[in-house]
């Protein structure tokens, strides 16, 4: 197994750099000096963000009979989250400096960066004199209504943790308005907030962060199969949007780490440039989350079996990944700085982005071989208006084909359409109405028909 | 124009309760008794509300070459929006009753329920002592890092109570990452959050809403013009996902009434079954924005034009539509009980959601006539394995055909397949392989070719 101490700074400050140069990721609040621990995706991040997003609905709930999806609010009920233990219990140890009054991660103190002075880090600088660790609440909470102002505790309410509490809490109303048995999960894409001490690697550990979360509802002999099968799904998801197996490590979390409600927690880790960080948790809850809700509505969310008549709390598989670490790790997976070395022997970087195709924020380039020529860009256009309605392309006619190819590498569109005279005829018959593509990955070339275009691209970019 | 004060409270009950009842919209936190203002989507709303805002990027994103997308934190740095004028500034006027407590919107008294004691309702009941109207804060707010258990002003945080700020505060990065000039457009889709007094009219008054914004800048002169021209192009889109120009109205908000920074203001409403009520705001905005920006953050701002060589801080025309209200203007607008008689005369009633093919949550049902015909289900099978990447479909093979059928014309599913006797060919070679597709809206039927149906439903559901 990899070790997690090997990082990798110089390539993550280059991630960085494009990211920002070319528009993925911006720091939130940057004209303002920046929002600690938040981020905005940039035109390319969002359409990126949107096709992983858009590719796990597909995989989980629109391709799947027993899994349904939901979307459920951001802002939670106080006693949701005091009956699943949130409110209280949802802590992580913290230090101080009384010397620089910053604050830090007790159980991670290595590696992490002062909030306050930078000069002043605990563990290299003795001159440091820490406090005892104390609980420090992860929670965001706000409050609401026209009695906020009051300071009423009953108008407080949190910013959701994690997706899963809204799943738990409406599983009975799902269940009632759909006929629909066990196994079966519900699904849910959604932000979730914890103020974290430290906000750190970049997009990796945030505020404010988007998950999506399966919760499988199953009965209770099942559970630690399930868990099973669910990780050797999310592993070929995984592989499906161009994260290799290879670069994947996975954590049998061993008893006393794990919850304590939970008989076995997969963590699907990857090895980004600042180490190897968790991207998803397949955890088996047990029938905990029903238990706790079940207790502290004092509302029954038993399941009716129909063939055994039988009544029970069904257990609960949770596959949860987080959404904008596995952008970031798409990110990191894709960047490739190659050396190429032309016909005469000169050499040459190429920065080439290398998303699996149906993730790539942009699906294809369309050029004309040149800008003057009317039939070339008329013809492009016609392409353009074609492909739009199923997948994001870019038109290009500024500069040479070769700059423009480079400026989509970098970018990682896959596929390059350029029409040229061939297109017009000009060059015979036998290429009239084709388009020549250039690959992304292998630089090489083919003609296609225009009118087996659309055909072609989608055949490689869903 | 239709009378505000126009409204059908039977109907919105029914439809209510439909919701409730088939899975499209359940109340954020119900099982602890509900989260004021707070709702949930359920399997069917989730994916209703999935549609209407793929629709919405495609045709404003990916369909358009001058307007890049974005996605940004809900958590929002507090001088941003000291910046724009919230901080301080964004309020409702509110009076409270000495008597019974309650606190209102002094700007809509007459129709609102009372927050405390419905029983208690001003201007119905004159024992209320009510007293002068005072500004309340419309911000959620909350604190982030370290700090935030210090009460440090600094650690503030607010949720932001609209898109458009994240929008205008990246403007310049996603001008610098980007190759585009003037006019070009930055949309996003988001959640905001405002701290309502009464949340009220179902999904339509919400503290947590999701919004769809566009963000259009453009040269000072081209303002008006582009004001008019998109509000054209925003009826077209609400015609094109089921909402017909005939049930909205266009409201040009006078002098007097619009923001002080505003030139030209419509309002685009829908005709509710509790009154007209807005969808969407068009509004030319001017540079009001921008220059509140560039004086904040003490950063340049203004857009440099290559051709004329001109420095100027761009103007900007803003399509602002709620996503939340849209579906539910789409939900009031396909709600239909349909009176239908048979050919013995008996009378039955249907209820049916005519929502628009593209937007319907589910887009075929797939039913073998005979549950236990091996072949039929097979088939079904292969159908629904087939279709399932492209759109959501739904399987089932319970009960009478008829009975099927009713129950997707509750959720709006607009075509459903059977397969049947003559599908495997035991009426004759000419319906071997062919499939009944039956329409919702007429009830009519027909024979499709089974290697043409995928392209059959593409053509009509997207």
């Amino acid at each position: 197994m990899a070790n997690k101490d090997v990082t990798d700074p110089a390539r993550m400050e280059k991630i960085v750099s494009l990211c920002k140069r070319r528009g993925f990721i911006y720091q939130a609040g940057e004209l303002y000096g920046g929002l600690n621990g938040c981020w905005d995706y940039g035109p390319l991040g969002a359409e990126l963000k949107r096709n992983l997003k858009d590719y796990w609905w597909r995989k989980t709930v629109q391709e799947r009979d027993d899994i349904l999806g939901m979307d459920g609010a951001i802002l939670t009920h106080q006693d949701v989250l005091k009956a699943s233990g949130h409110v209280g219990g949802f802590s992580d140890p913290m230090i101080d400096c009384k010397t620089c009054k910053g604050r830090y991660r007790a159980d991670n103190l290595d590696n992490l960066e002062c909030g306050r002075k930078p000069s002043c880090h605990p563990g290299e600088h003795k001159e440091c004199e820490l406090t005892e660790p104390r609980a420090f609440d992860l929670m965001l909470s706000t409050k609401l209504g026209a009695l906020a102002t009051d300071n009423d505790p009953k108008a407080v309410a949190y910013l959701r943790p994690e997706t899963a509490q809204s799943i738990f809490v409406q599983y009975k109303n799902v269940l009632d308005s759909n006929r629909i048995k066990l196994p079966f999960g519900i699904a849910q894409i959604g932000k979730s907030f914890r103020n974290e001490i430290n906000p750190r690697n970049y997009t990796f550990r945030s505020r404010e962060f988007e998950q999506m979360e399966i919760e499988f509802f199953c009965r209770p002999e099942d559970g630690m199969r399930l868990t099973d099968e669910w990780l050797e799904s999310r592993l070929c998801f995984y592989e499906e949007i161009g994260i290799p197996r290879e670069k994947l490590h996975i954590l049998d979390v061993p008893d006393g780490e794990r919850a304590f409600y939970s008989k076995k927690t997969y963590d699907i880790e990857y090895e980004f440039p600042f180490g190897i960080q968790e991207l998803e948790g397949v955890a088996y809850r047990t029938d905990y989350d029903l238990g706790v809700h079940q207790k502290g509505a004092g509302k029954p969310l038993e399941y009716f079996d129909e063939e055994t008549k039988e009544k029970f709390l069904p257990h609960v598989v949770e596959p949860s990944a987080g959404c904008d670490r596995t952008v970031l790790a798409m990110i990191c997976e894709a960047f490739e700085e190659e050396e190429l070395t032309d016909e005469k022997g000169k050499k040459d970087v190429r920065t080439v982005m290398r998303f699996a195709p149906r993730m790539a924020p942009i699906k294809a380039g369309i050029f004309p071989l040149l800008k003057k020529n009317e039939e070339q860009v008329r013809i492009c256009r016609e392409i353009q208006k074609k492909l739009q309605p199923w997948m994001n392309v870019f038109y290009d006619d500024g500069g040479a084909v070769g700059r423009r190819y480079r400026r989509q590498d970098e970018v990682g569109t896959p596929f390059c359409i350029t029409v040229d005279f061939d297109t017009l005829g000009e060059n015979g018959e036998e290429l009239k109405d084709t388009v020549t593509i250039r690959h992304r990955d292998s630089m090489e070339q083919e003609r296609v028909p225009l009118d087996s275009l659309l055909q072609w691209l989608l055949e490689r970019v869903r």
